[in-house]
């Protein structure tokens, strides 16, 4: 069954998207929802605001007869970075708000969603509405790693759901490795036209591939445990000098989260998986390993090739992107899963677990031009210093993701649910 | 009438100044109580938790019977800096202490006030519980200005307490400044060891004084934004040269929470009174001012002659501790003040409205020695880089200061009720 | 006439290349060459002794029998990043040198060019040979670059050379703006195995052009002032994020070494020649000026096509790489010229004057290995965070760039003689 | 026989100063005197420099006819920090100046010590004159700690004189310790108005002693090797708070210029003499060390009572300014000490080897006041968070300290020859 936010009215795919905003952040106090941990972070109420407000300024301002601001002070409290929208709080700023509460700010998202009713049936603005939905769902996946930081800051631990002794994961079964393997040519790289995406992902272009081969299983806890094992956190000669400068300064020994046999998950402290993929590595980690390994990262046209299946001798079903684990609604259904990378079931395919590193920058598409207007400064102006990913992982909300779709963080961040898939040159 | 906390059976007391903490954290939202803006400052959940973890460790965990600890893992986060009691939450991440909830903390905090019960009756333990008053009540000063300093940094300007129309001040008329003089001599400097004292108020111990004149009255926001006025601010040879070094770093302007012609209260932003004693200054602040009235800073010993009244021709009972705008009870009473400085009613003397910066190091008295075990560590570690300020604050719960009681803070610190009362040489 | 170390045997071309390390060191005090302005930079006696270190570490060890290191601690010294060649300095201690003496170097810079002696005519050792003839040049370009840095500290505003009037450059007359043109299709990207080159270059790969324009002229001193007269530095819109935040942190209001009408050369202070290119800019002021202008960057691949000349009807010779304002030997010839960009003859092609910005960041090609041994830490691990630069300079040894040439700098740096050549897309 | 900047003519004994500062140099390079290693720190040729600035623009400017500024953009160069006297150099900068040259600026030394010439036969000049006799034997002092710091950041250890073999201390036996015992009672603190002194050690004034004694011995680095072998830089209980942050952040294991057996000296590495003085500690070491010996550091009033000598039962003659290890004439003279602690001699008494930390916070003494003008800013604008060293050490010139000599330093730092002698409570 399909999230209620991938099919059917445009009205009823808004509606399920925002109740699953707010299905999110029930488990939260609203102190737990005003925490910040780092600038990099924002507050639970800090997301379910600028989401709202996001609607109020690009949908509700210029489309509804008689609008008002929800409260004149809020666009300054939960403007992101649109500076064409004017001043904005200080990012480190937003861990001070206990005011507004989460109640107040429940009644503003109730406000907005049911002012957003009638617009969700005018064909003219669904291009913007889509990109609202896209737009919250990103933020659903900052909600739920931002909070992760967050407790993971208190010695006690909290767990944001509880995990019941039943639904604990059994140990998995690694897979074994495989690889999908590409012939190289000319491939097309970029979204082709049919359905959303971010301006990011086009214009359509054509790219050349060597032949090359994509790992069919992400990397283990496991592996990654072999790879402190054998020293890699201590072995300058696998890392990029970045890198190494990161290494030493913070004196990283291990991904985030973990400790002794354990990791820190929204069900708190939990044994650690071997069999499950890794997750929370940063860039100069994910390639530190690709070299240790003996193999490299993908590229992003690589990856997208893989993803979008354009060989007939592949398993096109296997790489579906509504496919594997990934974010579904926290239902009373016993069965919802707490967001966590699980062993992978055979035939998930490139999509699900974590986001997967390339060792692409992220970059203009050749002819990408930044649009105008607020909007438009929505992803061009990020194109220095970042290295894109590609996937989804179990935070990510079933159905948002593509095969086209560049999700982008800073060498040395980790954070989100970040993981990888080796390549080597055939 | 005096406090609950000042008079009575010391179980009486006891209870009057536990009520008070909890009377002062009454208005905050659990968000509000987990606020922490600086690492100088501490959420009010963590005030009110470490001061009960105080009376749990130096009081119930040694004597009573079969006591257990409320919950094994909160020493770790509610310890401060008593080393002895072993390892404590890094200063910064008191601000990530969504939970324990307010609630948890409230349920926490009785649960100490009834283990106390009987053992406020036991002679032996009255001069510990006395010291855990005053170590209190020292934390409900904080407790109010960390979270004046936390609303501070929301935009919107919350209030803590709404101040009824009725209830605000009228613009004050400022007294005409006069000064207590004193010929100089022989004084006794430090607690004469009558009822209770801090270790580092004493040995008492003798002192020479040559003439010198104390203001009668503070320096008031009139006086301060005649400084400003004047370019104090930009003046260099006003300035310490760490204090000016100060200024520049920090683009120092006015005194703290100063807007316009408004200032932040407790009560949110306010229209600010020339004629009330100015507050959060720094001492480099108070003594560049000191230098531009053509004045000084007095010396503690001073301070503290003129506060003792040794000398018959001065007004004895101006002098009174008891006296002046200090912290009282927020009962219902609709004329109960919100801590916040006015002009000084005639009378007032010493005591009240601000601490006040003296031009003394913080610095063990002659043959002061540092007691053995935790408690121990209380007071003389801290003798170095800070200056001694007298007096008491609006935020001082009263009844809690003495003639020779000796707060302290590094010369950059303002966000304490902090203020001045010049000297001069006679 | 080309220099020196372009023709004639290996061992002519070894010892003409060693001649104008010391001929550019040659107007500094042993005092000069002790400076290090920054951690970016390194004093010129260490470039001279660590380029020394180089030809004795990996040519004459293994080389020459009964080779004794030159003096034991020098290793220690001299050795800049290559860490499989054992512990170094601290970068920032570099600046700390005042020992050895500059004499006691050049010493040491003599014995080392005649130990090589012989070596130059072992067949076998001419490709490492020519490595580290590169990689000394390399350092003859960070020598000009840090002393120029390190002078511009210095309130006097010293010069390295002083400029007869005559020699001075009249105000030169820009040139008219072209574009090279380029049809698109599938290039051929890096070198060709003809001569040396470094390993960052290959291996060689196809990779696909849109159809786009590079402009014939680098941007002018001219135009950037009418960049910044445009509010240029405050309109946030032309930034990338990183940029933006990168200004304000620094309060950057034009490129480094402006001062009103004038710029800080090799030569002191002298007036600004509007007609001459921009140089010390960072990437992100050149993405800035190029989204002012209505342009982009060129990427690598467009850059390298145009410089290669694929296309007949292109000027294939005016790419000359041995072509435009290079660094020739600052013989006793008055027309000698002092490093500094100037108005491009017509004809000079893309080298010369200064490194050119492209949009591409600096990754390795399509099947790069990093090589083995200490020398293989050469350029891999820097491909992180940077972005690619093509051409040469004026301050780069005539004939050591080529057309598949890759520098590389981090976003912000701009201490090197930077500039930029826009683009546009057919 | 005592120095000649200590007795003859005012103009015999300026000259011999400013010999003294000459020699001083007279071993290091144009770049030795070109290092600055950190912020605290000024290069040798800024010393050389800035105190003949201050002759010009305190003596000579206003004192001779027809003065001309010996080059106008130095005084830019060589102020301090007297901020009458116009912009100055940031004080990082100083380490960039490889020009003016050392020779130029012993050129300019000359020019000014001939300009004065007449000038100190002046009666009325003269009490300028000491001034500036004054500042530039503190100068002195600094040229050596500065240089020393400066040379230790170089890995080959060079060594500014060295040292014969013959020369080398014999390792020395340790005296035994005494103390000096007060009675307590009233005292006199200050400058008594004999002879030059700085505003700072005035006005006298009475102060209250109670019985005290004060150690004949300064501690020794044997005994500072036991203090490290009973875990003294461990052990929390022992240090004050601040002191106990300034360990764990820089990792403080040691005084400065230990390792292993042997420190860091002017005559480079050399072993370690357990006998001698230990040096180059901080307040927060000297503090830490006393609280684990059991005793306390005196305050600056018991260690001037002692070294005044009231009491006709101390040997007045031991405590003469003018004995012990200070510095004389590095002349030919092959007896000639190089600046360093070396055990006391019978009778050497309070000054030499090492100044000694006192408890006493460095602040205004009472009736102090500011004198106007530039010279004004010398003293009082440094009293805030320093604390007050007595005595006078081997890099002292030989007749410049005083029984009411206050130098002073911030708690962390320890580049100057300092050490402690012990008190107690009688
Ligand atoms: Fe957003
Ligand atoms: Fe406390
Ligand atoms: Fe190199
Ligand atoms: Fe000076």
């Amino acid at each position: 069954d399909a999230p209620g936010w991938v099919s059917g009215s445009l009205s009823d795919r808004f509606r399920a998207m925002r109740s699953l905003t707010e299905a999110l952040a029930a488990p939260l106090s609203d102190a737990d929802a005003t925490l910040q941990s780092m600038e990099d972070a924002s507050p639970t109420k800090w997301h379910l605001a600028h989401t709202t407000w996001f609607w109020e300024t690009f949908l509700l301002r210029d489309n509804t007869s008689d609008h008002h601001a929800y409260h004149e002070d809020w666009a300054f409290l939960f403007n992101s970075y649109y500076e064409a929208e004017g001043e904005r709080i200080d990012r480190f700023a937003r861990g001070m708000l206990s005011r507004p509460t989460l109640d107040e700010i429940l009644a503003y998202r109730r406000h907005g969603t049911d002012a957003m009713g009638e617009l969700c049936d005018r064909e003219e603005l669904a291009p913007l509405i889509e990109l609202g939905i896209a737009h919250e769902q990103q933020h659903q996946e900052l909600l739920l790693t931002d909070i992760k930081h967050a407790l993971f800051q208190n010695p006690l631990g909290p767990a944001m759901w509880d995990r019941s002794e039943a639904a604990k994961a059994q140990p998995g079964e690694p897979k074994s490795r495989g690889w999908y393997e590409h012939l190289g040519g000319i491939a097309l790289l970029g979204h082709d036209g049919d359905g959303f995406a971010y301006d990011n992902e086009g214009p359509r272009h054509r790219t050349i591939l060597e032949p090359f081969a994509l790992s069919k299983t992400l990397v283990t806890n496991g592996e990654w445990a072999e790879f402190i094992a054998d020293g890699g956190y201590e072995s300058v000669g696998l890392w990029l000098s970045d890198g190494w400068a990161w290494v030493k300064e913070y004196g990283i020994e291990a991904p985030l989260y973990w400790r002794d046999d354990e990791q820190f998950t929204l069900a708190g402290w939990e044994a650690r998986d071997p069999a499950a993929p890794v997750t929370h590595i940063s860039y100069f980690e994910a390639d530190a390993f690709a070299t240790w390994a003996g193999h490299r990262l993908p590229s992003e046209a690589e990856w997208e090739a893989i993803a979008r299946g354009q060989r007939p001798e592949e398993e096109r079903l296997a790489h579906d992107p509504m496919a594997g684990n990934q974010l579904d609604v926290p239902a009373s259904d016993p069965s919802w899963q707490i967001p966590h990378p699980r062993v992978e079931a055979q035939g998930d395919g490139l999509f699900g677990n974590c986001w997967q590193f390339t060792g692409s920058a992220y970059l203009p598409y050749p002819r990408f031009r930044i649009a105008d207007g607020a909007i438009g400064e929505y992803n061009g102006k990020f194109m220095s210093g970042q290295n894109v990913l590609r996937g989804a992982s179990c935070a990510t909300a079933r159905g948002h993701s593509r095969p086209s779709y560049r999700n982008f963080f800073y060498p040395h961040q980790r954070w989100q649910f970040t993981g990888l898939r080796l390549a080597k040159d055939l």
